[in-house]
């Protein structure tokens, strides 16, 4: 009698959470390298993380998904990429600014998780890209933040992604990226 | 005892599945006809769906969401949807490209999920209109994609939206939209 | 006996359920008066809540997150702040039509949930901003709706954020605001 209501308990149990348990696909670790060594070997030192002045913060949390507000492409505090492309700045310094759009994403996420080990994958990447007239090459900036986010994270770093070209941006940045993350 | 303990081990999970249990509101399968007969009815054959080039995906699970990439109406694997609303294609026009970007994305959910009967609904939808200055009708635009969805899902194709003009798009397309998809 | 299987049971349902909760971080109500107080102190009614006309809707609930559709800065069915920040209108004017747009979406997130004191958190403010060229501002124009929310939450109504500067937006709105919210 004790065992058949324990075997109940354990297909009941089953039943219940089937429909609940959070099982992300297509994710996992498969790179075998940690994250700080991949980073070190690409050359990349995550910086502090500034607190956002306005009514906002860098990162919530909600159930195990990461919501990153949107960067800019800053160093030391200061946006080093200005600009509209096409126009003011070249698509090799725009794919320059994504690229440390995303890496300016992971300093905020390493803040939040304390290690980037915490990630399961990139979600969702959205790159706005200050575009002058007649500039459609959107995908091609956005591959900065992209390739970056694969170097680091193999394949959990693949994401899905939409990339526009917006009038203008705040400060004048050549382009701000957003994301959203799966923590482990 | 057997009964008392069987009747308080559903009364246990149930009350513990109560919080995590995913009930999406105003959702549910209110179509009586399968998808495919609906997409058969309405004229639309799945296309191919093509793998970005890019360090990029077309759709990420993420638990029970998903998440589809910005898609372009593009057609055997070119954007035949070009331009700026209101200076370079007419508002008709624009719509049906919003629509073919909403074909787009569900054949890139079918390529996921093996089948569209497995979405439970359509979360969110984010439209970017490719807008000449002045053109203001951008939820027009988007109603091309919103109906639909709402054509092939019934009640569980309506959607949260978001819909905006932007200055330019990846290769000049007249529009781009991504989803949120939540699947059974 | 009888106490063993109801220990295993709390044990095995503690177990499956770990991964399935959904524990939002850094949230909760720290905000000791009711919401409808600080609206009220705040000197905000909120408004009905016109349904849309179009195939989309206000608010699409799915676990527990709440994806708002892109409000713009109406009242009574009318867009009250119209044309481009920094050519037809002035920042202050902008950042009242983006707190609008928020108190638009806490209405419609009212109407769905039954009352503000089932939101758990703000998770993420999207402000898309009507930019005339050179208006480099967007996260000032975004601090209206900031602001609102955290006045009205405390620390519950901080958010990830992005702002950027569209070319255009539907009715020649100001400012179109949406929103992702986590429900208690």
């Amino acid at each position: 009698m004790r065992n058949s209501s324990i075997i109940l308990l354990f297909l009941v149990v089953g039943l219940c959470c089937q429909g609940c348990e959070s099982v992300p696909s297509g994710c996992g670790s498969s790179s075998e390298k940690p994250i700080n060594v991949r980073l070190s070997e690409l050359g990349i030192t995550l910086p502090e993380v500034a607190t956002p002045v306005a009514a906002y913060v860098n990162v919530v949390e909600s159930g195990n998904l990461i919501f990153v507000s949107g960067q800019l492409p800053k160093r030391d505090g200061k946006v080093i990429f200005t600009g509209k492309v096409g126009r003011d700045i070249e698509l090799a310094e725009a794919q320059k600014a994504a690229r440390l759009c995303a890496i300016n994403a992971l300093a905020a996420i390493e803040a939040q998780l304390g290690s980037l080990e915490q990630v399961n994958r990139i979600v969702r990447v959205e790159v706005f890209v200050n575009s002058s007239t007649g500039f459609t090459g959107q995908s091609q900036v956005a591959n900065g933040a992209s390739l970056l986010l694969q170097q680091v994270f193999g394949d959990a770093g693949r994401h899905a992604r939409m990339a526009v070209g917006v009038a203008e941006l705040p400060l004048n940045a050549t382009v701000e990226v957003a994301m959203i993350v799966e923590k482990k």
